[in-house]
């Protein structure tokens, strides 16, 4: 198995320190503090313990490659030009690979931004927003903000969008957000129902299907459609099995007209360098996506191997996470992993006894394991309540989100 | 006077390199190369010519200070998370230094994004967007998005934003875009003249008060303004003094409702942490922006003495840039100075024979000088034609701005 350092056994100190506990009391623009997290602020870094085990967000604890770091520092230094050109030569080794134009292709800082866009774009009172049951949250967030009737339609028995339902239930559709592998499950919706979806939609909506996870699993990409000049947007982030959440790059890959009306949303500001520089040298290396596909899929598939000696209960996943049913409150499991220095996924409402979990280094899942059957068996004390009360709380941070609580 | 050492004298080489000049001559979705830039795609880097100087885009030729860099190379391994908590510290840190509430600030991968997304919230068909002549573009190109009308109004005699002819020529004004110090000619628009501007608007309107260029000048900021609850959205960068252009760090601060109505155009996109590291290293800093002042003043102020001793006019500015009135047509000397490897400013339609000088280094300055009185004495050899013309061009670069030339 390939071994690759990661940077989440170093030590992950706030950049900036708080002054003094007391600062962590007030109420801040993206964060509040509620008191188990206030017991720590004295002592030790904030906002996460030390030594927590981050397996909440869907990042990767590999974090960029080494390429990818060098890239960033050799790049720094010249942070004072908008450097254009660099994304362009990007989008331009991106294109090439994929066998598409470059003019189809738009570079952004992470995909959440095309995401938002997107949807912006093609939804309307008028034109609805259909997706999956559970699925990620964003596009759903974007679409109350246009107006647009948000269709859920849960996914199937094999955890694959149901792409029939979904047509049955909006023929008002104007974006039809198809996410595989799926955040939160991590299964997969085969091509040939993307075909099926696209070839039956209402004339004027597209789909947006968002290959965030797609590097770790065995699926056929739909960039295919995209270059066939159908009504879609691809989404790719290198947030994920690329490591570089915290750096900024994604793609949209679309039709140049469909481009533009989401375009239009967004302005066009010039990408940070340091993420242009990171994805271009990560893009360089051949052996950076099958190596850590590999290391996730060996790690997944050996919790996997856990969970069902110890009769949990948990949905297949190909992804870097999984849905994992606790048959219990999924807040009161978050809360009492949180207090054994575990970190684990949020809920979905519809599946109150699931949580998700996010694949992270073996010794990692090690700790969930040990930490899960502790919670699960009782011997571990569990909160009263959970450590972020929604009430309390000024946003609720989704994977590379962070959204007003007051709108979600 | 303080010295900075500057990365601008170092090589500036693609980062990723073109396999072949024929790839320069294909069509790609941000550039379309030229004949005089294929001339120099099989022997020097791309896209500007090995030593070019390059004013032309009111970049910072400092770059980011030092401890900057250092925050930028300290924070890339941890690039795997999304860590949102900096970007809390970071408003934290600029809200108390400014005596304003964190949650009347927000952070954004540069001030583009909010300049685009608050024309878009407050603007409409029926509520235009009023700007100054010759002002900063985006804004209008974001308005011609949502439909509004734009009203351009002259600047005074003295080069401030005509408040009272703004008021007069839109009483359906949905946005006032005042840019203080302007750009492109780098003069200021008083305090006073904002508050009567707050004081007469339309009822739902905001002004959107544009401080990119404020720490060059010795000019009073309208956060006072934001403090009292007004109905306007300051923004702020570290594109410029702070040097910052490439790794994308800004600010959108107003009233908490106004933030949210823009912020719903935004998207809530995690922050490049990168620039989130490098801008609180900045802020921490104090002799940053003085030092910085004080050496733009210098070179600024000596380039004005050549001009005025050769007789050349512009408009005397406060900023990193000015205008340069060349009594000949802009686009002809913009490509003449580019021949001698000097990169200056574009044109604004209105003031046809000006052209937008950036303040580089003294040596940079000095480059320019010589190139100018070569080309304004025509004993430079003038290219029959601007080195990108319009036609050819796919997209227009504006500062920090892409924009797709079919829509400008």
């Amino acid at each position: 198995m390939p071994v690759e350092k990661t940077p989440a056994s170093r030590s992950r100190r706030s950049f900036l320190q708080l002054s003094a506990a007391a600062a962590a009391a007030t109420t801040v623009g993206f964060r509040i503090v509620t008191e188990p997290m206030l017991a720590h602020a004295a002592s030790a870094p904030y906002p996460y313990p030390k030594d927590a085990v981050l397996i909440n967000a869907n990042e990767n604890p590999l974090g960029p490659c080494g390429v990818a770091c060098d890239a960033v520092n050799g790049v720094a230094s010249q942070g004072g030009r908008y450097s254009d050109w660099m994304t362009g030569d990007l989008i331009k080794v991106f294109a090439s690979a994929e066998g598409i134009k470059p003019e189809y292709v738009r570079a952004f800082a992470g995909s959440s931004g095309p995401l938002h866009y997107s949807v912006l774009a093609f939804t309307s009172p008028a034109k609805s927003y259909v997706t999956a049951e559970p699925g990620y949250e964003a596009g759903a967030h974007a679409a109350k903000i246009s107006g647009a009737r948000v269709v859920k339609v849960p996914l199937t028995s094999t955890y694959a969008h149901d792409v029939k339902a979904m047509l049955a239930a909006a023929p008002d559709a104007g974006v039809f957000y198809i996410c595989t592998p799926n955040n939160p499950t991590g299964t997969l919706t085969s091509h040939s129902d993307i075909e099926f979806l696209l070839a039956n939609k209402p004339k004027d909506s597209i789909l947006l299907v968002d290959e965030a996870y797609i590097h770790f699993a065995d699926a056929t990409s739909a960039l295919d459609l995209v270059k066939a000049d159908k009504d879609l947007i691809v989404l790719r982030t290198f947030s994920k099995i690329y490591g570089m959440a915290g750096l900024r790059c994604g793609f949209a890959i679309g039709r140049p007209d469909l481009l533009e009306k989401m375009g239009a949303f967004s302005g066009w500001s010039a990408m940070p360098i340091t993420a242009v520089a990171a994805a271009a040298a990560s893009l360089k290396d051949p052996r950076l996506v099958p190596d850590r596909k590999h290391i996730n899929t060996t790690v997944r598939e050996a919790t996997f191997e856990w969970l069902a000696k110890n009769n949990y209960s948990f949905v297949p996943s190909q992804s870097n996470c999984f849905m994992l049913d606790a048959k219990r409150p999924a807040k009161e499991v978050i809360a009492a992993m949180a207090a054994q220095n575990v970190f684990i996924g949020r809920q979905w409402p519809v599946w109150p006894t699931h949580v998700r979990i996010t694949v992270g280094t073996q010794p990692e899942m090690e700790r969930f394991q040990e930490a899960f059957q502790r919670v699960m068996t009782r011997t571990a004390v569990s909160p009263l309540r959970p450590l972020r009360p929604r009430s309390e709380s000024a946003t609720i941070h989704l994977d590379g989100l962070v959204i007003p609580a007051t709108r979600a």
